[in-house]
């Protein structure tokens, strides 16, 4: 049980957007490199992905988040200037290690001086940690925040490391934050992290280990189902309990999607009817932080999201980090 | 001008700490590998730094930042398992990329999922970034939170690069963040960033250059001080503004130090007297983000704060990221 609730934090989305960089490349394409003669079909079964994106090599972080960034201040009707705060999300150290990759980001879309830029690292549930920080800070008077989440995991996978090359995908996504009006905001926001278990999925500092910088499972999948389905389903009851909800309330759930097992396990566990449900991971792979936020763009700009439904949105990452928040949209 | 008044953010600091891991090292040390046959009393004098602190190789940035931890939660009087945020900062990529070091520093101090861990990096100006968002998390009800920095520069320094050989030491430093009560807390907060000069001091990610990971200035140290001093005077000024104080009205002012050089002109041109300065650069060296929170956790321990008096802590570090803020301290 949580030892608080949260109050409300008001906070409104002004402006979505999503990228898939590159050139999508389909699983027949990894399966013949990473299990050569094995029969594509039957990894599409197990992982549920189809397609993945990976970017051009002249593609960073800063360029992906960048156009990411810009699409969603000019949906959301801003300038980049207006930005006080722009939180840059990713797991794999962004292109530089100092200063913050942020500053590329901020400096590609004009700013000089105008905004705090930061850099934020929680694997795959990076994505909830900054939309908490975002909301709270807005919550505190300094808006608009952006939020752009950037991964770039084709520059660390490697066929002989076939579990991981052939899941992970490249894309980014951004959001923009401003004040909420009324009940519109966070009515939950529940994050944990349990370092115990930080050796399930890894990508080691390769300026510390001269070793390559490859992305890697550290245990079973078995094992990685079981910790991630159980940390997700004990966050998006505990956010349920803590918004003072239930599922079958609850409009749209924006789950991370690992892969397709996962989503199909998440759905059953939790009794959510596919219509409350987006599912992008058969098209874009296993994209990291950038997951979520791709799914909330998606559904943003679906034209289906009516004032006052209920967004229940659930992470886990490597860490492992993992969380929940209903977002109940504004008017 | 700023575009925004911030509004007085409630938070009071329960506990400090700070730890220099290691042994001593001597400027005259380092100057026979970096500059062999210089005369280490002019270097000395041109740096400001007579010791700097460098960690065992065992030294990890989790073992390090629980250290501190461990301390700032003593003295808060507080248990580890009473953490709702922990905000692990550094500027050269922690022990891994992936999943964020954070994860390993609660598992070093027990937690169990009780706790939300993050990665946070904003080069120098890391401490503040997470001074400001801790604070607005405690702001709107999610508390305590820690904040640790940990600096190991040691493992990215190589006399073939004499210029950071000689400045750079490690340190951490934490803290534990709780309600304000009255006027306690921050009054005034202002960060920014300038993307423009992001190549004065970085660090490479090695996992993508496949070059030594050294932290290399890519300007001359002219104009560095330049760049540091306009940034550091146009942050301090504008938290006064902010904070509708003048600098006469301030108790105690805490800036980011690299070095001495820096050090001197920040209170030559702020004109702050030499009572309300704790200078600790000669003793630690550049010690990055941990350089401000371990001047607070001397002056804290010091018994000479008193309550209502005002505090100003001003940074600048590569990005270039700068800011300042004005705590009042509490009864």
């Amino acid at each position: 049980m949580p030892r608080t609730a949260e109050p409300l934090i008001p906070v409104r989305v002004l402006g979505t957007s999503s990228v898939l960089p590159g050139r999508a490349v389909t699983t027949a394409e990894v399966c013949e490199r990473a299990y050569p003669g094995r029969d594509p079909a039957e990894l599409v079964a197990r992982t549920g992905i189809e397609t993945r994106w990976w970017a051009d090599p002249e593609t960073t972080h800063a360029s992906l988040a960048a156009e990411a960034m810009r699409v969603a201040l000019d949906r959301a009707g801003m300038d980049a200037t207006q930005l006080l705060r722009l939180i840059q999300v990713n797991c794999t150290g962004g292109d530089m290690l100092l200063p913050a990759t942020a500053n590329a980001v901020g400096d590609a879309l004009g700013l000089r001086g105008s905004c705090d830029c930061i850099d934020l690292n929680n694997a795959c549930t990076g994505f909830l940690s900054a939309l908490d920080i975002g909301a709270r800070s807005v919550a505190t008077g300094l808006h608009p925040v952006g939020i752009v989440v950037s991964e770039l995991w084709s520059r660390h996978l490697d066929p002989s490391d076939p579990r991981s090359y052939v899941v992970f995908g490249d894309a980014a996504a951004a959001l923009v934050l401003g004040p909420g009006r009324g009940r519109e905001g966070l009515r939950a926001s529940w994050l944990r992290n349990d370092g115990r278990l930080r050796g399930s999925v890894t990508l080691a500092h390769a300026g510390l280990t001269h070793q390559p910088e490859i992305v890697r499972f550290g245990v079973s999948n078995k094992q990685i189902t079981q910790e991630a389905t159980s940390a997700i389903l004990t966050s998006a009851r505990t956010a349920l309990d803590l918004a003072g909800v239930t599922m079958s309330e609850v409009d749209w759930v924006l789950p991370h999607q690992p892969n397709g097992r996962m989503f199909d396990m998440l759905a059953r566990e939790l009794d959510i009817p596919a219509h409350k449900l987006l599912r992008v991971v058969g098209e874009i792979g296993s994209v990291g932080a950038a997951s979520i936020p791709v799914s909330l763009d998606r559904l943003w700009r679906s034209g289906k999201v009516q004032p006052g439904q209920l967004v229940l949105l659930v992470a886990v990452g490597s860490g492992i980090s993992y969380g929940a928040m209903i977002y109940e949209v504004g008017a």
